[in-house]
């Protein structure tokens, strides 16, 4: 059974709509994501260098990773894809120690099909060999051996070098095609 | 620069010290080691089976992993590959979701010198692509794909398949056989 290794942050976990949520709650000003899509850029380059440091630094506040809203699909379509392939949640979770607890209770909850066996918590990705990654960093793709899929995202809206998966519905139909090459659907 | 993988628990981080010494405040009975070298048996394998359950039950409570004892010349042979090798800390932490804090401050105060982003936190290790991994676990070693390294333990006294390293002097003297076989030193 072939491999499938899943990031979490912007691929199955929301944490852009908790950088615009606790903003608000700050400042009392609402920043759209369509805004982030349009600029191509992530929350806190979006609000200028000025901003920079004390935004990102909401990812190192005990609670940020806590109930992040789920991507649309991402559970239908995993259950799905975990009758064909072996699947890892590979996070970069080490920048945040606080991360860790919070994430493990987020796949646990969401993802109770998949053991925590199958979970990946790390600081770089390039020593992971699965044959597919998805993941919304293209550094990761780069570093990747195996076939590297770009999950849709502000940041990496320039890049054309793998093939581009906009929501879950679109990772559904990818793999759809991989398993009819392959001749097992 | 080829990559080694180190697991933590019985390579560099000593829980069976930690079980020996837990039991004993429990119960007042001391094992020592040498008792678990001699029949190579896990802790509460040792114990029998009527004692397995609650022993192992250690493993999930709070504070067994925070400050574990610390193998003998792990830093400073580290510190050595650390300069021909990277060196990557590979663990399974999922298991025991308690744990992961722990071991996350364990690594920086003994190890300040590797970079969190080469810490790795996992279920399996199967799809972890190093060059080399020093483990405890013949079962790990079974799955990886590079060169495995046995570190002697308890457990894993009859096997004969992989390259024993009976503590830290020994790992630097199976690398300085493999740097001189590159024509590295």
């Amino acid at each position: 059974m072939k491999q499938i290794a899943i990031d979490m942050d912007e691929v199955i976990a929301h944490p852009n709509q908790r950088f615009i949520d606790w903003y608000e709650r700050d400042t009392g000003v609402r920043v759209e994501e369509a805004e982030l899509f349009r600029t191509g850029k992530k929350f806190y380059q979006y609000l200028g260098e000025e901003f920079a440091g004390s935004i990102r630094g909401y990812l190192f506040e005990k609670g940020f990773f806590k109930d992040l809203p789920i991507m649309e699909d991402s559970v239908e379509v995993i259950k799905w894809l975990d009758q064909h392939y072996e699947i890892f949640f590979v996070t970069s979770a080490m920048e945040f120690k606080n991360s860790m607890e919070d994430k493990y209770d987020w796949l646990q909850k969401h993802f109770p099909f998949i053991s925590w066996k199958q979970y990946v918590f790390c600081g770089r990705k390039d020593m992971i060999s699965t044959d597919y990654l998805i993941d919304d960093h293209v550094s990761n793709l780069t570093t990747f051996k195996g076939q590297g899929i770009l999950y849709h995202a502000p940041h990496n809206l320039d890049n054309t070098k793998y093939p581009r998966v906009k929501n879950w519905k679109e990772v559904r139909t990818f793999f759809e095609g991989e398993l009819r090459e392959e001749g097992i659907v």
